[in-house]
């Protein structure tokens, strides 16, 4: 089948849908060896992960929706926070995994309720270093957003058993893995 | 906190025991666009990806651990057939999900009735190519082997937007990730 290079809103829902219930399989209840451990140095574990992803569904995705459908490229978006320290802070990973649940749950809920049509999804807005970005461009960036930290995240908790491995290591894609991580 | 260095089992039980959950919350009910696409050429996709994980749990992982502690390294372990062809055809990739649960299920409830001390995990198979190796190592391949899977899954997904995101591109690390596959 052929690559889905075309945006379809329902879809992109069907995967923003889905990863709270995701990470809650995955994370919920696992021993803090797996989920307090990073990848050395500044590098995130399973609670900046998820508190990330908490932080853009208060400020990033839905914000950004709206100031597209109301102000166009005349006003350009407030630059991502990437920082979750705040977040995070004296909460359990099974706290930030029902908030992150329970944010995401709303935030499809307020979308689904906007009932974007195909000429609101080529509107237009500016990203504060990116420039001009369309709603559909916002969207699917949602999705990847999602996938990009699903991905780090299995290499995250990989990396614990790097050495555990032993010689298998050499067959192992997600121990070659370096990061990509963005600025 | 430190890395995880050590092997310790009920932890990579914990881990192993949450991986058909994760896929299942990740891909069941998900429109064919996202899980029967992949990156092009022969890739991989969700069916192939899951059908691949089937295959481990009927010949792979608790197959060695018991020629490890029956044989030892007297009779190295069989190649793993990499290929799912026969055993994803014809099924729905729900299928699919129930039949890795049922698999998973069943073979960590073998791991456990074997009650597995230190001493067993130091004990020593033959890998056809990588040569001496230890159950503990075994194990610990066990759950990066799944967590590899997941990581080329969330990466398989991602490509299909890879047009979609726009400029956004540059900040998503999943879209820059090579793939790193054994041959």
């Amino acid at each position: 089948m052929e690559d889905l290079t075309r945006f379809n809103l329902q879809e992109a829902i069907a995967v923003l849908g889905r990863t709270a219930a995701t990470l809650d399989a995955l994370l919920r209840g696992l021993p803090d060896s797996w989920v307090r451990s990073n990848e050395g140095n500044d590098t995130w574990n399973a609670f900046v992960i998820v508190g990330h992803l908490i932080v853009g569904e208060r400020t990033d995705w839905m914000p950004r929706v709206r100031i597209i459908l109301e102000r166009g490229e005349a006003r350009p978006f407030d630059p991502f926070d990437r920082s979750a320290e705040s977040e995070i802070q004296g909460k359990s990973l099974e706290q930030l995994l029902d908030e992150f649940a329970r944010l995401r749950r709303e935030n499809l809920a307020a979308l689904q309720a906007l009932n974007l049509q195909p000429d609101d999804l080529a509107r237009r807005g500016r990203h504060p270093a990116l420039g001009a970005v369309t709603l559909a461009e916002l969207l699917a960036t949602w999705v990847v957003h999602d996938l990009t930290h699903l991905h780090q995240l299995s290499r995250v908790m990989a990396h614990q058993y790097r050495d555990a491995v032993g010689p298998w290591n050499v067959y192992l894609g997600v121990l070659k893995c370096a990061g990509h991580s963005a600025p």
